[in-house]
């Protein structure tokens, strides 16, 4: 098989920082596991804008299509909210999302045991936590049409549509059974069918993959809201959940603020696969660009070091290469390693971004 | 003045018998304060659609519009999840907020201080909240058109329009604003302007309402993602929030739990001003209609009970006997009364629906 290839799209604010950090594991595997990527960097988001005018050239655009996996760090910035909603960075990122067909976003919330002291939530409630949010990433309200902001009358009306076909939500929700499978069995399947049609639609879809591909999996519906409250109160109830694009946007950073691990989370964007039998695949961290922290070192590159595990995993096979890169991350933590945004009030003094980074690579 | 006049809606679930407490509460400041309600019951929800085949006759909605406050239990339970999408017991209250125009919903997130150990939360990231959520009501992608399921080739498509209009977004942000000004002065609008046009109209006209209307009052934006992840991080960082009408229902439910309060939320529809000066208006608790437990004599009536506290405020500017009202459910709280929801794993036996109901009472 011929080397992987790999696209790196750093990205804004601290999304180079942490990319840094990845490169220094990526060309560890390289020299010491044989595991070599042939390896592209670009621009996107407001590192795109700013070069080419557009948050997403079409150059990367295509060699994000070609690639084995993109992995990408952050976008956007206080510096692009004057741009128009048409050139923002968000639309880069969403670009890639909607044309590499990505439609299932993996989003794991896991309570990291070294940190579970760190969360807002009591200790009990979230320590030894490990969920799977499985978000819609390609249809909803973030790509329906019609959408804009139109003349009515004396005044504007802003305008977006929540769609969803049959096939979306079926492919989609295998996706869930899937990942429930692999794991406790179990999926949660949320929307709001008590006041959306297209949510009525994707309840009874789920149900009926559930019920003629996936009899073994307990499957289960709740509302979103309902969803919201019952992962703040007791979140160890859930093993997978499923849910659309816009509701999985605000659960899956509800999830991942619980753990206290914001800046450990990694996420994975899969699609349909390549003629190589990989899956399209895009991984990035959970959490945003953090441009108040940006360029200081301040930044914990965790999170877009797991992404990269997830890479190992989900694109190239190599689940144990993840684990010996997730089992790093906790040997690093176990020893006390922790980027500023791991502190809140302690005396102790943090790790910069590349401190943690050489001592990741260290316990490789 | 005439007497004023109160419609009461118990609907399903727990909604019966909360709602009986609440008229012992009535009946008290009829008999003791001198402040007699003239009140009506009528059927909601599934209750409605059982005795009517539909979740709110004409008769009733016409009621709703001549009274001077609506307060309402709660609707919908399994035994309905089989009934069209039509006459759900939901599209009651749907059509009761939408006909009388109740575009801005108060909704309270306070942690009572003898609780503030019974939330998932640390104690000291709830103990002392006290935020105020004003949830756009009638409009958003709750009753946008087009709607409904259709076939679309070989396969049905579930679609749902967002829409916001300038005037429904500066009614509700003025609402924002004005309860800004008699809190802490602090404002932050919450939407997806990141991914959603109606999200950059909603964030352009809260801005302009506030640059023009408001300049005393200190206003941001959030994105409802970062909101919430920023209320379960640090919820004490917010006083007032404005928001959509479908991120509302999930960041109100998001923020009621934290306070490990639910059974003890009240909540405030408002629309314009009547001839009477009064808004119209629809109270209900923040909390469901739990079939779980209903008719057991074990649901919470605290959070019906200061939904009338509300409406003594709100609609009949009796702000010191909601005040009252109130103090006697922190009393009763605090003498150490607590339904099943208040108890938790402790070893404790819970006082039932009725008795919480009359120790209100006598502590009035
Ligand atoms: C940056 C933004 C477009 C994005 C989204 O809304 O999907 C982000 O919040 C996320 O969850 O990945
Ligand atoms: C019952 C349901 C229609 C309602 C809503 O979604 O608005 C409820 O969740 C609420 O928040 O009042």
């Amino acid at each position: 098989m011929s080397t992987p290839s790999l696209l790196i799209l750093p990205g804004d604010g601290i999304g180079p920082e942490v990319m840094t950090e990845v490169r220094k594991v990526i060309d560890w595997f390289g020299a010491k596991r044989d595991l070599s990527f042939d390896v592209s960097e670009d621009l996107v988001g407001g590192a795109a804008y700013d070069a080419h005018g557009t948050p997403l050239t079409d150059a990367t655009m295509a060699r994000a299509q070609e690639v084995d996996a993109v992995l990408l760090g952050a976008v956007g910035g206080p510096k692009y909210d004057v741009l128009d909603f048409s050139v923002k960075p968000e639309r880069g990122l969403l670009r890639l999302r909607k044309e590499m067909d990505l439609y299932a976003n993996l989003r794991p919330a896991q309570c990291f045991d070294a940190l579970a002291d760190f969360s807002s939530l009591k200790k009990d409630v979230v320590a030894g936590l490990d969920i799977m949010i499985i978000r819609e990433l390609t249809s909803g309200v973030y790509f329906g049409e019609p959408r804009g902001i139109i003349n009515e009358g004396n005044e504007r009306v802003g305008i977006n549509t929540q769609r969803y076909t049959e096939s979306e939500i079926e492919r989609v929700a295998r996706s869930g059974f899937e990942m429930a499978r692999k794991r406790g069995n179990k999926l949660c399947s949320m929307e709001k069918a008590n006041v959306m049609e297209s949510g009525v639609l994707w309840r009874e879809v789920v149900q009926k993959i559930g019920d003629t591909e996936y009899p073994d999996v307990e499957l289960s519906h709740m509302y979103a809201d309902a969803g919201a409250m019952q992962l703040t109160r007791w979140p160890k109830q859930f093993d997978v959940i499923v849910t659309d694009n816009l509701f999985g946007d605000l659960l899956s950073d509800l999830a991942a603020m619980l753990t206290g691990s914001l800046g450990m989370l990694p996420s994975a964007s899969l699609g349909a696969p390549m003629a190589n039998g990989r899956p399209k695949a895009l991984y990035e961290p959970v959490h945003g660009s953090a441009p108040d922290i940006a360029g200081q070192g301040k930044a914990n590159p965790i999170a877009c070091i797991l992404s990269f595990a997830m890479a190992l995993r989900y694109s190239f096979d190599k689940g144990d290469e993840a684990t010996r890169l997730e089992e790093a991350v906790n040997a690093v933590l176990a020893q006390g390693y922790r980027t500023a945004d791991l502190l809140g009030e302690e005396g102790r003094s943090p790790v910069s971004t590349s401190e943690m980074g050489d001592a990741i690579v260290a316990a490789l």
